[in-house]
């Protein structure tokens, strides 16, 4: 079909087609893609006897310049992107044979804006499909060739195809590894996580950049009202989109997670569910939305719990695709990502609820002990505040200062075991009772010794009375043997002590008792302790007893 | 090269040649790898004029029997394997190049063994590299050919090889793709678990089958000694290996919990690190082993509490890959799941933690405020035995009874607040004692009602002494008032204070007790719960106080 105009149909011996095809074979089986087709395409101009050739890849719905060989100027062209129906390539693509033009000037399907930019004097043209069976992935052009040699050029041609197809297949491959190779990094931290809001960040900012989106959004469900509020947003809408709130069902996001259906929007201008509402809030213009629900799989609680409930707590979101659009690679990678977020949200939650439950019970109960006697109410909790409050400005760590806030709330349980007649008693107490008294740190102990998890609490129970010089009690502990925690909440407790009123005098002022804790430093109390405390106070860190009444009848009044 | 012996070097012409080509193009661009090997097998006999043919593929350090052409007697070679060094195919692979063989029977590298099973007379023999570059991925063997054709078989050989390359590139990537998604579904999996027995269960079966070994095994650390304890083992060692110990720093299990190393050892026979005395146990033969180290990420706890520190709790092993040897991918994906396994196993460690010391931390101080009156000793914890032992015989839902056995350990926490005078009393309770009595349950609700947590807790609290009849207390709640937890705790409530001595009378018999109990059925007591005790009681699952005291005694005498 090709046989006007070039000089010869062809003109090469056998010895000249083997040389040609294993030069091509050595091409295809040695070098990289992008280098494979330039030295093919050369050779292929070399075997037509042309002046140049291009070569377009198809990609989608388009066709991709990719190569230009012998023509220098039109280097340039390389990379552009032109729909696949377009001039002589795009019949050869159609029509997925060779299309020989012998005047372009004169063939209507020649497309001059590219013919012409190529400035060269293209008169004619051979326009070769890259076949693989029935596909076409490419077109080379060939320009001015002098011999058409159809069977050879499409014999190389043909492999040019293969080997473009398995380089696509390999990069899809890899890319797709290379995706859950993220994703299992990804899963792997937020699960090392068990705080709330951090894991909400976290999940927003690995969906977006894992989807290669521009912004994503994680709504969770309001358990009262149903309503979802929009807890973390990133990308360009992180300042403005704080606080929005979609009433339950609306918009794409109400949607998802009411029906727990995922749903993909190439275009949102054409979806009725859109809540543009959020667009005209965050001033984004969203085009396209993935949006898939945030459903946490059942929880096994382990022995003696039923399994918790697969449940939908929320939905996340992923805004306009930054290249292509979202596809179902999409789908999968964020579903994954969310059903695991979910789950670890869930997690977090459990473990939160349980740490909740344990300080409320033991402020509660530790409260009802102290409320035995009315002088007392409320100095567990002030004890361990101020505690906290020592140890934070000594800089100790955080799992330290975590002990020693439940150990101080901890330190009177074993006034459970004194006697009312002790606890309420008005006056001083006799040397009998103050003996029954001073058993408490002893009876904590013994209530509460044996608790593996409070093993970092005991010292504080056991040695909050026991004083530097070896006068305290229960043990007479020299200064040596009293821990760092007994000698915070000596202070602590000191301090409480004497700043809340007595049945025999009212409470010290603040300036009195840390003079009092001053004369002691060093005797009775540990002095850099006592200057902690001192310190946290002229920050106003803490209050006392009569300070923070002082204030809740101020705020009530 | 190949110029002897065969009847001519060439006979086809340009159109021939260009036929085979495009026949060779079409099969390589259409079909699976099986069926293009064979396909271009049959087309190379064709070509050469040849008898038979078969093809080798180099697999490793071995030659995988692929394809027979012409010789369906020696089909069921297919899938042999051979050294690599093996025969004229051997031969062919290291000199990387075509070997003409005349006469087979007058060649030393000739393998008898391969060419006398073929049951041909094969006299002559061309053997062809299938080419990639420098790489040998395959040899080509054609027996008794009449043409040798070495330029064109070799083109289509190497196209083969490109093929062979092609496709095992993709079935690698795929490979990886698909144990990729399985380590996902499988994170997914045991991040939905806080229940650690099950957890090792779970690791150990999924490291088994995403390796492919024949069996497993977990080790962990054992805090005190350091020595690592075998927690878990799958196939074959599952019944013989429980409760093996390994020394601190034994065995190489020892060594990767020690150092947090990967060690992947192809024939422990060669390794000394390998502790025989375990396979001596099991009566397992452990040939490969690829053990990685069980390390858990730092885990962030949130708000005032510092991250856990990354650390090492064990070691989990593959024994013997069944297809193959452990290679790079198999200790990517045993890192990769053996690091999360790590990391959930410390988050179930966590709640876990916080949860025994909550238990333990109401137990406690109920207990200690029950001690107040030594006849009501033990009374908080029997009674919340009781109360799920009716539950469960009730057969109502685990987390019900969860948050039952937590409602009647606390039931009685408003005591409390009743003076010492009214609860350690010896004798019968005045009218006015018996009204401050009386009031614990709403001193309970007011010391714990405010707790988010204890919500489900609280009908327990309140309605302990409410009566069906309406003559109970705090409320006089009508039957249809009470809630269920209330009736079950009620029930174990009075059947405890009635089989327990008191100060004015010695405990009941138990047949006396249930006979009240059954007495007070539908007006006092809920008849189905009264029933249900019984059943328990029948069956052994409960102790009344004095049989537990008798039983203590019987254990320390």
């Amino acid at each position: 079909m090709i046989n006007q105009s070039v000089d010869a149909e062809t003109i090469f011996d056998m010895e000249n087609v083997l040389a040609f095809l294993e030069r091509a074979d050595a091409i295809a089986s040695s070098t990289e893609l992008d280098e494979l087709l330039e030295q093919m395409l050369a050779l292929m101009v070399e075997i037509a006897g042309g002046a140049s050739g291009t070569l377009y890849l198809v990609e989608g719905q388009q066709l991709v310049f990719r190569v230009v060989h012998g023509n220098p100027a039109s280097q340039y062209l390389v990379g552009l992107r032109l729909p696949i129906s377009i001039g002589v390539a795009g019949a050869t693509i159609s029509e997925a044979r060779p299309i020989w033009v012998k005047d372009v000037n004169l063939d209507p399907r020649w497309d001059a804006t590219i013919g012409e930019i190529s400035n060269l004097a293209v008169r004619s043209m051979l326009s070769l499909p890259l076949q693989l069976s029935q596909q076409v992935v490419g077109v080379i052009q060939i320009f001015n060739p002098h011999r058409s040699e159809p069977r050879l050029l499409q014999l190389l041609g043909n492999r040019m195809a293969s080997e473009v197809e398995k380089s696509r297949l390999l990069q899809k491959a890899k890319q797709r590894e290379s995706r859950l190779s993220a994703l299992v990094e990804i899963i792997g931290h937020i699960g090392s996580t068990l705080d709330r809001t951090q894991l909400l960040n976290m999940i927003m900012e690995y969906a977006r950049s894992l989807l290669g989106a521009e912004a994503s959004s994680l709504f969770l469900i309001e358990p009262a009202s149903g309503d979802l509020i929009l807890h973390v947003s990133t990308g360009h809408l992180n300042e403005k989109m704080q606080a929005i709130r979609l009433p339950k069902g609306k918009g794409i996001a109400g949607y998802v997670a009411g029906t727990g259906e995922t749903v993909l929007v190439a275009d949102v201008s054409t979806d009725s569910r859109h809540y543009a509402n959020v667009d005209q809030k965050s001033g984004f213009a969203t085009h396209s939305i993935l949006a898939v629900p945030l459903t946490a799989r059942a929880i096994t609680l382990g022995r003696d719990r039923d399994d918790s409930v697969e449940h939908t707590i929320g939905c996340i979101e992923a805004l306009n695709k930054i290249e292509g659009t979202f596809d179902g690679d999409d789908v999968l990678l964020l579903t994954t990502l969310a059903r695991q977020a979910a789950t670890v949200l869930e997690i977090a939650t459990l473990y939160a609820d349980v740490n909740e439950l344990f300080f409320d019970v033991i402020q509660a109960l530790t409260a009802a002990i102290d409320a035995k006697d009315p002088y007392t109410e409320g100095h567990s909790q002030r004890v361990s505040e101020f505690s906290v409050a020592i140890a934070e400005e000594m800089k100790l760590a955080a799992e330290f200062v975590h002990h020693l806030r439940i150990g101080a709330i901890l330190h009177d349980v074993g006034k459970i075991g004194v006697s009312d007649g002790v606890l309420k008693k008005p006056g001083r107490l006799t040397e009998e009772e103050y003996r029954e008294m001073k058993l408490h740190p002893s009876i904590g102990e013994r209530i509460l010794g044996h608790i593996r998890m409070l093993q970092q609490e005991m010292p504080v129970i056991i040695e909050h009375h026991e004083r530097l010089d070896g006068s305290g009690y229960p043990f007479n502990l020299p200064a040596e043997k009293i821990s760092i925690s007994g000698r915070i909440v000596a202070v602590a407790d000191a301090f409480d002590a004497m700043t809340s009123d007595r049945p025999y005098r009212a409470g010290l002022p603040i300036e009195e008792a840390f003079r009092r804790l001053r004369v002691g430093a060093g005797t009775e109390f540990d002095s850099q302790c006592v200057e902690a405390l001192a310190a946290a106070y002229q920050q106003g860190k803490i209050h006392s007893q009569k300070e923070s009444s002082a204030q809740t009848a101020a705020l009530s009044g």
